[in-house]
């Protein structure tokens, strides 16, 4: 038996101000940090360790994984940062606040961008200053791979890659993994993991900063998963977990 | 024309308090994490910028590195965590004050501990709870290559077959590189690129918390060598820099 641990990160600067931030690069919050900082002394307390660890090439996905690797003083194992793991690319969309948009185009359109399966969010030029193409950080990226804008079925067709290829091979050896991501690259894996079918990705959230362990058999497959923590640390994770299962 | 940038960490907690460190892991001090910061900020201003970067295990190297890829913005890197760059394994004098042990032994023979060449400090148990063989952290080398205690020529031994097989190809390949290292390692590393004697060795003294640049031409044979910063912020570099070439 196998266990992963996911966590995805803390309250970002541009969650709290309700802005589409995708491949936007910002920080964590002050609350962010205590976030990451907690899920890690939760996991030190619990008993777990890890061989290694990935996250993203974004900045609040890469300081949630250090937050926590600190507290359980791991911070000497190897970390892989994939673009792979990055949050959904928003397009066009990055930047705007979610709630003057719902006045511009409605709550259910809004709704549709941010939850259903397939539907992608206005494209980027590739011009605009704000396409990965534009960006040091996917340098060595395939121009192809980079997106314009994703729908979490884009995504989860660049994560679930990286995640056969370069993930497996490591749990398979035995290692112990963990990986800090994104509320989408994270539902990109839960949906794979759980045969969550596309009509219900909508309903599937996963909470922030809370460490969300899968047990696995030896063919990867589920056994089942939990959050960690006291019932008031897991308060908003397990109600959202039953909501998965609805 | 290759450039490579190393940086010592910043003061540590024991080095504030005097006590010989080697391998035992000890934080930064609040003046260690601001000498990381501000080195971070001037090789930033300077126009610096790096492809991937090595440290150690040991957490005052991967925090100064932290926070100078914080200060760059470029978190986003590849990092490797080398156990081969770690401080110098001061055995079983890990731990002991160097006030103390002057005291004690006299000044001569911590001096000849600390800065001869081929001066071994007394060796660490096998079953000491310090020895590396004991610690999680390097449950993945081969137990023969982990010390017992070392001199300056066997952490050469150690630094340079990594410098060769692992950091060189990169460098040849183009890629900028940066170090964040211990005081004994990168002298190690220094000495072997200066091809600086033996004899010239306890006089080989590398600042903390200040980039340094090295030149190197195709061949990876260095050009020069200089330290980034304001005059202040170098006062004590060009000094050492002098005496590394007296």
């Amino acid at each position: 038996m196998h266990k992963l641990v996911l966590i995805r990160h803390g309250e970002s600067v541009w969650n709290k101000r309700k802005i589409f931030t995708g491949w936007t690069d910002v920080d964590l919050t002050a609350k962010g940090i205590a976030d990451a900082k907690r899920a890690g002394r939760i996991l030190k307390r619990d008993g777990y360790t890890f061989d290694i660890a990935y996250t993203s090439r974004l900045r609040r996905g890469i300081w949630t994984l250090w937050w926590v690797l600190d507290a359980m003083d791991l911070l000497w194992i190897p970390v892989r940062r994939a673009w792979q793991l990055n949050e959904r690319c928003y397009g066009d969309l990055q930047g705007l606040s979610k709630v003057k948009m719902a006045k511009k185009v409605g709550k259910a359109q809004v709704f549709r961008w941010r939850r259903e399966y397939t539907v992608k969010p206005p494209m980027l030029k590739l011009s605009d200053t704000r396409h990965p193409r534009n960006d040091i950080k996917y340098a060595d990226v395939p121009r192809k791979s980079l997106p314009s804008g994703e729908s979490l079925q884009d995504t989860v067709a660049r994560v679930l890659p990286y995640w056969n290829k370069v993930v497996v091979p490591e749990i398979k050896k035995g290692k112990k993994v963990l990986i800090a991501a994104h509320g989408n690259s994270l539902r990109a894996l839960v949906k794979y993991l759980d045969h969550i079918p596309a009509d219900d990705v909508p309903h599937l959230e996963i909470p922030t900063g809370i460490p969300l362990v899968y047990e696995l058999d030896n063919k990867l497959r589920p056994l089942r998963h939990y959050y960690l923590g006291t019932k008031s640390e897991v308060k908003k994770g397990k109600r959202t977990h039953k909501r998965m299962h609805k």
